[in-house]
């Protein structure tokens, strides 16, 4: 059934990447939940619970077992979770001396969350590799750009000249703080579940954190100090990453957006889409999927942490509310790093239209710089109020700000050289290499 | 795929129903789109726009085309619509004489939100129906339960007595609310969306408005006095009501979980589904459903209306935005409404219980119906004190309330009648009367 | 204490109006309260439950009565409602033989939400006046426009040429279904909140009904058949609205920003804001604002349905979760119309710079109207390709697009005619005659 | 005025407290941007861009100056930005000579946000504060309750016993995790702003970089390697960790309501207050704000990422929406942690009503306990199956589950001992000296 957008074969190209849509199919959430059967016999095996025969026969069970989705459906639908439908499959696969020894002292719960975690850390992973190839294309932008003038734009007003490496050096410093709290994420996500049926792993006796321990190693996770079934603070976490991750991406495909207007056209979007009607027109598709999934994402992280008020020791109704939004949140992440990696790749930067913008402004746009100039030879307030009164002129008369200057008054500014937009990239230089020389040490430590 | 929890073949059982879910699969939306364009060629002749002959040829094809969605993929992944491939590939189903007439004059959004309201329409008949089917059930169950006292619980502490059928009463009434509001709904929402490329038709000529009008008769639809293309209020208000009918059935369902907690079990919930390691226990699976999907769809709520801030003519992000929202909930408000008539109709009610847990609070419960009955012989903050005070004694001595007031004092109270939790109803009877009349009136009207 | 952006003396005045603030101020819920106190004790006495002496005794203290808020402070943190200590507080201004009938048989609940219900029926009135002010505003520009040529713009590209008065007919046909919504809402939340301790008024005994119809009639509200302490979908619904409208707003102010753009220049906002370093700029306050307080507003609409769970007969978490946001988005809906109003008030419309739009895309605007224009002669395909391959001669050449058609067939359009951007308008003129017309409806009703 | 309910005299002291909300006021927020304009004076004076007499002078003047809130209403209104209202009057106050030098090269949000920051350090170190002695009182209660049995509840249904104990571990495990995130959360966002007009700090010349410098050292903040001022992910991070925090809260609100229902009664709310009607209940007041905040958090949390689309270098409509939600997220999470803090300092624990519970299950908590005794002699369905069965008959003979267990058949089992609740503590000790080992070397780092 394809129910969801994200589902849909008609929508799920243009809102999915298929290497993170590959870990959130139901064969990749069967398929983890039965690694984590494997390794709890054989974790058990270690610590002597269990015969080591029936550890083995049940690891290659879990290793070659194919078990359709649809046969966990109603079981699934009764009990609330697929993990006791999916034990009896899996009991039928096994020779019944071995059987009886599956999913011992463990909850549907630990079976399930820990089945999310290993599919999470691959999720991490390539969203890891696809952030660092977004930082390399921006980072590349940035130091290729650093002295191309372009209008910064503060509260959808022309402002004042900077330098379009900088705006990219911007976008890069917040990608790089993303790839920073990686490791804070990872050491408080990658945990395993493991409390059997009320979290105190009652059921496994004297054997209990043992085996923890041992299952632990064997799937690659660590070990949480209390049962997390109910305090949901890693997933919460993690999601609030990946809207981080989006919401940045929509700002990146915002400024694209803007930037590509006719009316602006500083840029260009490649692979944009027709439209049915209107055969001049190329539509920025990636950047408004990119808006798209981080509202998305926004909205669905508030959801998520409404589900954090779990009751007692489980909580079906919030679990629930979990599958219904982490999920999407993991794959909408990958599909918007998967877009802005192509929009970066395609993206047709038009410097000479960018310079004009700033000459259009018949130095308008330079009026701050103006002040600063007249300031070193007079009070600032009288130099603003100087300005000031110049831009009115520009307004109607349409002169340049800095003729209008030079006539107004005879402070020994050299008004034509500041005309050059090149003149007011401030810092902007040494803000990228900082940024450059944070990616760096972000590279060198990965 | 399935990655969502409401596709996935493992939970969607839990999570959807099928009749929602067949209006919202590929298959339904390529057909609804293809409805419309069947529709709007015929109408285009209906006003000697196109031939008669073409527009007869279209619509055959339009009845009888079975698109793959795959194939309509990658065109929505470059166009960010479906529509444009679409065409493609109704037209090469068409004799070339008639395909040059397909899609005249009209935008791609104008066939994809048509064909949303077309099934949409289906939609708010289907849960109209299972919403009377849910009141009818609840209706019986305040009728019958008239008279079972059953403890009120305010700020989840017992209160005073009440009747169990007001409570179901209660909830009745706002579904009967409900059904009143799908009037104005109706009139908002189901809109035929027809603008053309910027929304004022230019390519129809004189005809357009004609079109228009023909176009919305055959679809049986009404017209907009101008274009909805970024006008979304009707969607918006109409996703309230999903999630206003949602929250209901949350409300309901949180108040069944509680009642049947182990300590409380005034009710028991048919259906549950078991536990993997536990025999004794019975989860309330399907009343925790109905909490996470309301859950689910006041996020989403949230996120649609922030998809209502839309640029100009068009707005491709905010545009996508809502088909990740809005599907979603239409299909969590379906499965909602079939787990809630499934636990009604499975609902076991505790009388016995419910009088006990009132008789167990040896009359704290009834401590505002002693404080009224003394006022009648006294001022009332003297009533309230002297009720107060034997509340102490009662928490302290294990004695009834009523025993220890009848001791304290000599007001001409009967307090051995007081007693009966069956003479604490008040105005039950007659609030059910009314709520059962509205619903009768309502049945009447409909 | 001015904790929020609301209330701030420095940022309140951005974000709300006086005359909805008037009604939100612990001065004006204290009064409301007030009001149901006195009602309630009149309303007993026609029903002989009161000493009529008493009753009026009751009322006038309540009509006179000033409290400071600051003395509910410490009972409101005790109960978690301000209720108990403000009936303490009228009580002692009261002759005791009076005082002792104060809040006969009511709940807290039922002072505060019919409290809470007489200020939000003066803030449908008021946002009622300002919509129709706003309407009344928008619609002159309609009217004034209707032949304003300007360029439609979907998914941030240039379009086709529509109507700027149509632009504004859209904008007004949201707001005139806002109109029209209101008399369901005021029919489903200017409800009476009166059921007692548990609902169902048991303290009153027979004259229960009774005293909630005098009471009812006292306060100017209808009465509902059930008691709604938990039922909060008539409450959520009103919140519906309030988001709709400043959605609405945020889309108005989106598209008045993005029109003020200095490259686009087609509108100039009055009143904008100054910075603090540039002289030259105006930025879009008002609009910005319209923006904010409408994403507000969809965020607490998400939050207030998740308060919808209620349990049992009253819940005191999520009755403060409504305080938290409810009160919010009615403030923040004042505030957006008054913007909306003031931003209206001060437009400035260039449409010189409109037209000139149009006519600097060197026909590509036209391209859809080409290929109609040469549909007439040819397949529409064969037109359309024409028109393809003629765009791309336009953006290497720089000639105007009907040069380049007339210069590359011979089908007998009359291509200067079809320059003018005014012949584009389509339909223009009639949608918006049929939206003006819904509005003079409308009025006549109200 | 008090429009919200953080600001009402009336509802405030119920959800703020006074140590954070002091940081929230209109006069915190003006001192603070006083701070900073006062240092960026002295800083630019060490880097010999102002004269040091000019630079005291205004430094002085930012000391001691106190500025009337409302002086700045109407600046605000008009500017989007208190800023230039706050730079005018700070010049009245000084000097002209020296006001001259007042601002130089910062733009409005320089000040703003960098003021935002310096009482975002206060916040968070209050918090930490709050949540070390939350832990304290935590850890206690886990480690006096090693050895007390509760019933776990799973699914809103008892399970199994687990330690009263542990399941104060539990919330004391995640406590613990949002101590450890601080210092992750405290480097992203303890940042000066600064970054003049479009972020480039053009204005300040070659000395702009080390202004910067100097500024952040005299203010005790990082430099960020690139402007932040539409780069929000540091916020947002943070707010983030204010819902996390408050989730938790929110939880463990969630199970104290729950254990202290009258039908549970298993643990005692202290300082609940009183009803206006029902002399016999204490409400959970406390209990029930830290949902109600923990919900409006995660809902504002949603809200504020959307906020995070910010557009080019500066977006008044974005920057806004975070002042209408963020410090109220802040002043919520003060006050629900002063309400944890009261609510566990005076929780009462009924040990016995916990361990009746237990015994009263007739031996059904313990099903999973006998399944496991009996797998030890027989094949664990086997033992599943029987007792599946001895369950049936629990429930209606009233017999312990033991008893028919030991009846039923002769596996060796010590049924008796097996009946005491002690012996089912499964590793809950072990796991709560892991929980208290983190605390300790969590306080021995700090």
């Amino acid at each position: 059934m394809s129910l969801t957008a994200f589902d849909s074969l008609i929508t799920g190209s243009l809102l999915t990447d298929p290497d993170t849509a590959g870990l959130f199919g139901d064969d990749a959430i069967i398929r983890a939940m039965l690694e984590v059967e494997g390794a709890l016999a054989l974790a058990e095996a270690d610590c002597s619970l269990l015969p080591a025969e029936a550890a083995h026969g049940i690891s290659e069970a879990c290793n070659s077992l194919v078990i359709d989705p649809a046969t966990l459906a109603s079981g699934t639908a009764r009990d609330g979770v697929p993990v006791p439908a999916l034990v009896a499959e899996l009991r039928k696969a096994i020779d019944p001396d071995h059987a009886r020894f599956v999913h011992w002292g463990a909850t549907s719960q630990d079976i399930y969350d820990t089945g999310l975690v290993l599919r999470l850390k691959q999720a991490i992973k390539l969203h890891e590799t696809a952030l660092f190839e977004l930082a390399e294309q921006i980072a590349d932008l940035a130091d290729l750009h650093r002295e191309t003038p372009i209008a910064a734009r503060t509260r959808m007003q022309q402002a004042t000249p900077t330098s379009f490496g900088l705006k990219a050096a911007v976008w890069l410093s917040a990608l790089l703080r993303h790839l920073e709290r990686l490791e804070g994420i990872r050491s408080r996500v990658l945990l395993l579940s493991f409390g059997g049926a009320s979290g105190n792993l009652a059921a496994l006796g004297a054997h209990a954190l043992d085996v923890e321990s041992c299952l632990a190693e064997r799937l690659g996770l660590s070990v949480s100090p209390a049962p997390w079934h109910t305090m949901r603070d890693g997933l919460d976490d993690y999601a609030g990453w990946l809207s981080l991750v989006t919401a940045t991406l929509g700002k990146i495909g915002t400024d694209l957006i803007l930037l590509s207007q006719n009316e602006v056209a500083e840029v260009r979007l490649g692979g944009g889409g027709g439209s049915s009607t209107m055969p001049n027109k190329v539509n920025p598709v990636g950047a408004e999927a990119l808006i798209a999934l981080a509202r998305q994402n926004a909205g669905l992280l508030g959801t998520l942490h409404q589900a954090a008020l779990q009751e007692h020791e489980r909580s079906g109704a919030n679990w629930t509310l979990e599958w219904l939004t982490l999920p999407q949140m993991v794959v909408a992440t990958g599909a918007s790093l998967a877009h802005a990696n192509r929009l970066l790749g395609s993206l047709e930067v038009n410097t000479e239209v960018m310079r004009e913008t700033i000459v259009d402004s018949k130095g308008l746009m330079l009026a701050e710089a103006a002040t600063f100039a007249l300031a070193k030879h007079m009070p600032r307030p009288e130099a603003q109020a100087m300005v000031k009164e110049a831009c009115k002129i520009v307004t109607i008369s349409g002169l340049h700000l800095f003729d209008v200057l030079a006539e107004a008054g005879d402070a020994p500014v050299d008004w034509q050289a500041l005309k050059d937009p090149g003149q007011h990239m401030g810092a902007s230089d040494q803000m990228i290499d900082r940024v450059l020389e944070t990616f760096e040490s972000l590279k060198a430590k990965s």
